[in-house]
């Protein structure tokens, strides 16, 4: 039995997100029939992590434990053709027995991407959220560089009680190792990078940093709620067109 | 009465091309929908040109006649309101009566986006036509080079007895000022401009340079059948997806 890690591409606009689900359209659902064409058997893929309805990624990681006498390039042309166009598997890579794209996931990139500027745009309408208002991109920066480091971030998971409720005891606690604003408008990026995310998690934070770079709340105020963990009571949850899973680390 | 002239930008992918057809979602069916909601009276719009079903618009020009007092700002966020998120009007102008949004123009400046890689790409899959085959771009570039001048472009038109038959005498002799390929794999763009296009023109013209880029057909050979008036027995219509009307000058 081969262990097969792939990375792959999708544009969410049209799924019901990652994670298979009943009768929706699901890139996992995609994925698995795919992979079940190809290699004849049904065939169970782990994701590194979910990505909501209507979020993308340039650079999903899923595994799964197949028997096929197919190169990793043949894998790969053969996966595709059995895809949607909007799923598009870039890399097939033989991995160790152990490799599991979850669990043994190191640091996870994702990418906010917004549209600033007065009019919308055609082209960018399913990647970019569109923020009218003029975005003062150094404070958002300022309010980003209070995120590094190791922090509770219960308080900026919408939905916490239900997510604590679903079993688990896991910890909220999360590691971030990078979080930046970068580019000019109409071009304004949020790049993030941690450990893992709670759900919810980066678009609560970058609903915040929206309020503070409108002029509506201030960075340092942000900083300080941070460390006590409390919910910024401007918190809102920004649309998941506008969210990128761009890699993972291993 | 004013005569009002928009710049308007488009996704043509949802919609059967620019001009109005009966119960066929277009794109000139969705600006007269939206100016008669904000002008209200039924008002027939000019376009400077078509476009095929699929392809694109950043700078279509329209031209229409109305009574109202909304200023060109309100008058675009009026429009804007009533549009679909795939079709933008980006500028708003009072124009001197004699303007007339196809008459006037005097240049059409179309762009072909060509996504030149091994693997096709999910987020520009709906704007650039893929190409797996390693274009020569310099091959594609020097065949360019014939189409600048005043040349009789029937031999480029397919469907060209239809055109003929459709009741116009009019000439297929046209004037290019720019045509050229630029830009290195996988973003490869063949930019033209011209007083104006024949039907399927532009995609039969991609179409023959392709197949030079691609070394199944010589620059030299395709300047010569040009020059005769002769069609390439290469000929074939690249789709419509990745073409782009990019501007139009007055």
């Amino acid at each position: 039995m081969r262990n097969i890690k792939l990375v792959v591409e999708y544009d969410g606009t049209d799924y019901h997100g990652f994670a298979i689900q009943r009768r929706l359209r699901t890139v996992q659902g995609e994925l698995e029939r795919s992979i079940e064409a190809v290699v004849g058997a049904k065939t169970r893929i782990v994701g590194s992590g979910r990505t909501d309805a209507g979020a993308h990624a340039m650079g999903q990681v899923v595994s799964f434990r197949a028997e096929t006498r197919l190169t990793p390039l043949e894998l790969r042309r053969a996966l595709n053709a059995n895809l949607p166009d909007d799923i598009v598997v870039k890399e097939v890579q033989d991995v160790p027995e152990g490799f599991h794209a979850r669990r043994s996931a190191l640091r996870r990139h994702y990418r906010y991407s917004i549209w600033n500027a007065e009019l919308p745009s055609v082209w960018i309408r399913r990647y970019r959220y569109h923020v009218v208002e003029q975005l003062d991109v150094e404070a958002m920066n300022q309010a980003a560089g209070f995120l590094v480091g190791t922090h509770d971030f219960a308080c900026f998971t919408k939905g916490l009680g239900q997510y604590l409720a679903s079993g688990s005891r896991r910890t909220t606690v999360r590691t971030i190792f990078k979080a930046a604003w970068t580019g000019n408008a109409p071009w304004v990026d949020f790049d993030v990078v941690g450990t893992a995310f709670l759900p919810h998690m980066i678009r609560n934070i970058v609903g915040c940093m929206l309020k503070i770079g409108t002029g509506k709340a201030a960075p340092e105020g942000f900083g300080k709620m941070l460390e006590n963990g409390e919910t910024p009571p401007y918190i809102w949850t920004v649309p998941a067109h506008g969210l990128m899973l761009v890699a993972v680390e291993y």
